[in-house]
């Protein structure tokens, strides 16, 4: 329990500035972002919405952003040991306007009609590898799909977009897939991950060409196990050469 | 004056959110930062220190974070039609620590001892397009080498080396030297850019190559004047090539 020893009491919380973050979960089939959902404060009268928002809160003055990005993420998902990289800041002075997100800040806020520019985080994980339980102000924390994601509060529908391009972005800069996929793995299925975060399909021979002369995979003589016919060659990662083009530059361009 | 209109009286400043904006200038032959210089509070007893920054300030809470940076940036140094790429958030709890800084704030804020989260943008521009002047708590702004940076207030040294790596990041992803050098020039000329801004010599012959299967040049029968023998053939850039690198992928590595 890492942050167990934060004492509410004491750590005052900055009423200008919050952290959210954007958690990318790979099934080998399909790209995930992990939402919360909350309890609709006006749900006894009325309208009846559902609350979806990106995990997030506001910082504490006592802790670095990093830590804030950590701290708040546990404390609504339960995730932990997730390696968090800030992309981005969201600062405009209507971010907050519906009138749900409005009265949600009244619950839960010291001041909240503050304006609050927020530090984002992402993240791309093994979704296999963490099971989110919801805590704190999050009745539910659940993976949904980048290809039908509810309406957000705030902004957080454009934080995810970012999310995204930065995602792709990344992709094109350095070499993915170590934490992703199985130790031994398709060419297929490394395909399939660059194909989830693209949202396109690629050329498959241009695909094995391009990451074959990269020269960070091995070529195994074990093949694929469990299909009938045209078993698939298996390849590993060369963990040293990934981690040196990592810190240099990948230059993978589609 | 794209920013006499604000009212300053209306406008209330965050005192939690502040901009710092890292201005780069491409002089044909380094890469220098422009930074702002302010007296010292304290130096008519003791020690004397000049005082370097980047230029920078709180947000006013009636602008996003794209409008703060410019308006800041014009305000302490008169620079304006600079595009501004945000880049990185700062937020470091011991951001200010050092004696000196603190006098400082405490002579120009209202709430010095506020914590200060600073979102940082860059910019990268040629060098004689601009004349910065020295406003409001700038004394003096000035261009200074990249390669003898002096002590900066707070943790702005940290912001400029963050600002190199994102520029060299940038580099590698998209084409570079349109708005720095003149409309025709030679390959050596475009190569120094490169070799400035990575802080490193290039193979030429590389270079050309890499650059030239890039198809963003277009060659000149024209050559260059001015210079005794060996001139070297001059080039331009496809404009709308250019363009549409610049909006998918470069993938440019050296």
């Amino acid at each position: 329990m890492p942050y167990s020893n934060i004492d509410k009491s004491k750590s005052k919380l900055n009423p200008h500035v919050s952290v959210d973050c954007v958690i990318f979960g790979f099934d080998f089939d399909e790209l995930k972002v992990l939402l919360i959902e909350r309890e609709n404060p006006s749900s006894e009268g009325g309208l009846s919405i559902r609350n979806f928002s990106l995990p997030g809160n506001l910082i504490s003055d006592d802790e670095n952003l990093d830590q804030s990005a950590k701290r708040v993420l546990y404390e609504l998902t339960g995730l932990t040991n997730i390696f968090l990289e800030q992309f981005y800041a969201f600062g405009d002075p209507e971010r907050v306007k519906r009138k749900h997100d409005t009265e949600w800040l009244k619950s839960i806020r010291d001041e909240p009609s503050a304006r609050v520019i927020t530090v984002a985080y992402y993240s791309l994980v093994k979704l296999e590898a963490y099971s989110p339980t919801a805590a704190s102000f999050a009745k539910k924390a659940e993976w949904y799909p980048i290809t039908s994601i509810p309406a957000l509060a705030f902004d957080h529908n454009h934080i995810v977009n970012k999310a995204i391009d930065t995602l792709k972005l990344k992709l094109q800069t350095q070499p993915l897939g170590f934490e992703l996929l199985p130790e031994k793995f398709t060419l297929g299925q490394l395909q399939k991950l660059y194909e989830v975060i693209l949202g396109t399909d690629l050329d498959k021979r241009n695909f094995r060409r391009k990451i074959l002369n990269k020269k960070i995979l091995i070529p195994l003589i074990e093949k694929q196990k469990g299909v009938p016919h045209k078993q698939a060659q298996l390849f590993m990662f060369d963990k040293e050469k990934y981690e040196e083009v990592k810190n240099t530059y990948f230059g993978f361009d589609f």
